[in-house]
């Protein structure tokens, strides 16, 4: 064996050992609360990959989108192929600036969220997708304190991810595990040009 | 109306027209090369909802795993519901340290590239995946140039995404859209605390 392949080897060995270590110090299994946000793309797709990860371990599943507009029905067409495995609720009414009405956002996110609790009650359900949680949040269309008690008294063995930019601090708190999705570029034309504050 | 929803109504008004411009402003319609990049979690996972939408659109999708490991077979198991129309190829050896073999990692490499080329060749594959590619151009297992130029001379209608840490400036130059996924908080165990450098 070459001098390279020797230290590669040697370097290897020694990272593994590290690895093999902190994956057997990870012995709590439990439910977990994930947060998706950031101005970033990839907050809801992520989600919709943890959904069919979790089909393929023969979980059913939820969804809940508070609200509608962000998604194109592919997904939902997708799911037809789980059949009863996959609950959908699309009950938001669009972007705010699509329905320019108040009143109606916050009986939509109202009813969003008791629709959501029923699935958190419903002990067939092992992963629950609180799609644009966090825009109802932040425009308090939904009330803060009751949302995280909730969240934070789920079942020990359901998975929830809420996805939406501008998470709450007190989400942030209550979460497992929180990604933020930051945009780095992002444009649709040709003509591809470098985002203003990026490194290249 | 009340004052307030009155106001609600202007400032959302304006945002739609501003959202609707944006909207017709993009007409350009090409495949794109995305990259989910950022030491969060995420990048994979996202890169598998993009080929579960793509599904729902009736298209036919591929993976090329070049580092196998970080997934598990849940997601493929999922996918054989599509059948025929996806296309999944794990080649990776796993992990560099998993292996400690590095010449069977680059010929493992570069094998899986082969693939991904015959892929990127097929015009019925409208999306593919390259999943852990940037680990193997970050251990340089394969050429970097090379790679870019077979992405950048992509099949208009084929749309490629990239996934893994530490994307090449090179590949973010050729990307259209780029996503960073940060990891803000992430642990498994309960005794929930605050990562170090977390604004909460």
């Amino acid at each position: 064996m070459s001098d390279d392949a020797t230290r590669h080897r040697a370097k290897m060995e020694k990272r593994k050992a590290v690895q093999d270590a902190e994956v057997a110090a990870k012995t709590v299994e439990k439910g977990l609360l994930l947060v998706h946000t950031g101005p970033g793309k990839g907050k809801s797709t992520a989600a919709l990959g943890l959904m069919l990860r979790a089909l393929g371990r023969g979980w059913r599943v939820g969804m809940v989108q508070f609200i509608k507009g962000g998604w194109d029905t592919g997904e939902r067409h997708a799911m037809a192929a789980f059949g009863e495995r996959v609950v959908w609720h699309t009950l938001g009414e669009g972007f705010t600036w699509e329905t320019q009405d108040k009143a109606r956002d916050i009986a939509a996110c109202r009813h969003a969220w008791e629709v959501a609790e029923g699935l958190m009650a419903d002990p067939t359900i092992r992963l629950l997708v609180l799609d644009e949680l966090n825009i109802a949040l932040r425009y308090d269309y939904l009330d803060l304190d009751a949302v995280v008690a909730a969240l934070r008294a789920r079942r020990p063995d359901l998975h929830v991810v809420v996805t939406g930019r501008n998470a709450k601090p007190a989400l942030v708190e209550a979460a497992d595990l929180v990604t933020e999705m930051g945009s780095v570029k992002h444009h649709f034309a040709a003509g591809v040009k470098a985002q203003e504050g990026i490194e290249f």
